[in-house]
């Protein structure tokens, strides 16, 4: 068993709502959190910068201590997981897998993706779900967006409602929706809003969070006098970052623990 | 004298916009340009990063024989320019100087400026406004979906005919609208529905290449067997690139002349 912080990585701020999930399910291991502001959005950047980019916020994070890395990222998950968990010792996890395995559990079949235009032309998380559940009848929209919306602080405002309604308009047959980009959790009343009660909203982080208890285990031992610590870096300075970052963790404390690297 | 082709920076596919103006009017010089879609968008990020990302493409275009350089980025203009003039022996210029100028000339007086926040927020187009017309009433506001929108190929989607109405609700009274990013002359056809034809909608790479003669006599002299050539250098694969480059160019060779760079 390793002993240190878990290192979360992100393109931005949305990997909070990952961060927000595993604290709130495991409130004394301790994080380190990198978005990388400076290269955002993901989204729309080749496989290969992708990968290039998550390498280098994984070397970061493990410079500070991280013993094990959870990418909080729906594009670097679908992008880079693969590629990177064959160059690095410690442990490595994405928002995909841990997804599947629930859906499958359902029982879903009528499933709807939502994500960055990356994700969605990767065809990463159809191609899982096919392997999985080869009877699944899937609809998926990339949504270029969102991400940008929700970065800036804008989830709530009338263009999110209007694009929100466009991307969503033949999802309405859908069993369970995955929000395929952490940031969209942030879009969570909205998209309710559009396609009804009845729908399973998958929020990935939250998903990841309940089913990882053998990753947190193994990694993060509990310390009795530094407990339920958490660390914000940050590639570059941005003045919504900290106004979302407290929208999403409803820390008092967030704009304090947010750090700026030179990156 | 220099002679050597004229390099033309932007952070994506906007700037193209910028080429296409200055190309017509002078078809006898030679161009190169460069996208930095690696690190696109601009529009959120420090003045320090967009510093750092400019001269980085400065060296790069000086590194081909660019012997004079366009800032063709609205952001780039605002947040580096001034900055990165003091750091280099050649001549190169921006969009904001050469409007303001037009815009005195026809004696404007209700202006409006939409743009990226981080040029907005910045207010150089506002103070170089108010130094030349103290007079002037000003309406400004960050469009932050339509340079994303624009790069993606979605400049003519319902969503940028939303947003572009909800950027848009205060602006009925201006004379004359500038366009801030390169990008959005993308965006004239909804924008002018929305104003109406009576508005001036300003092109800010149309105002340069009309008033650039002495930058471009200076510094490019024609070559008589080599004249009227460009090449686009971008600094990350992208699909979507070539199709939007051709919407803006018009050119059925311009595919052959994006070329994928290491930066």
């Amino acid at each position: 068993m390793n002993n240190g912080p878990i290192g979360i990585f992100d393109s931005g701020v949305g990997g909070l709502t990952v961060l927000k999930e595993i604290m709130s399910k495991y409130p004394n291991s301790n994080f380190l959190y990198l978005g990388d502001i400076k290269r955002f959005p993901y989204g729309d950047k080749s496989k290969e910068a992708i990968i290039e980019f998550t390498k280098n916020g994984i070397d970061f994070l493990i410079s500070k201590g991280a013993v094990a890395i959870v990418i909080a990222c729906g594009t670097a998950t679908s992008q880079a997981l693969e590629t990177v968990k064959k160059c690095y010792d410690l442990p490595i996890v994405g928002i995909i897998d841990k997804t599947i395995e629930y859906i499958k559990e359902k029982g879903y079949k009528k499933i709807g993706i939502i994500a960055t235009s990356g994700t969605i032309n990767s065809n990463s998380w159809q191609n899982k779900i096919y392997e999985n559940i080869p009877d699944a009848i899937i609809k998926q929209n990339a949504c270029p967006v969102l991400a940008p919306l929700a970065e800036k602080g804008l989830a709530d405002s009338e263009i999110a409602r209007f694009a929100i309604k466009q991307y969503l308009k033949n999802f309405k047959d859908v069993e369970c929706l995955i929000l395929g980009c952490t940031h969209y959790p942030l879009f969570t009343n909205i998209i309710r809003e559009e396609l009804g009660e009845d729908k399973d909203i998958i929020n990935t982080g939250k998903i990841l969070s309940e089913r990882m208890s053998t990753f947190i285990n193994d990694n993060s031992q509990e310390q009795e006098n530094n407990k339920g610590q958490y660390q914000i870096y940050i590639t570059d300075t941005q003045d919504s970052f900290a106004n979302v970052a407290y929208q999403i963790l409803h820390d008092d404390e967030v704009a304090k623990k947010i750090q700026v690297i030179d990156e």
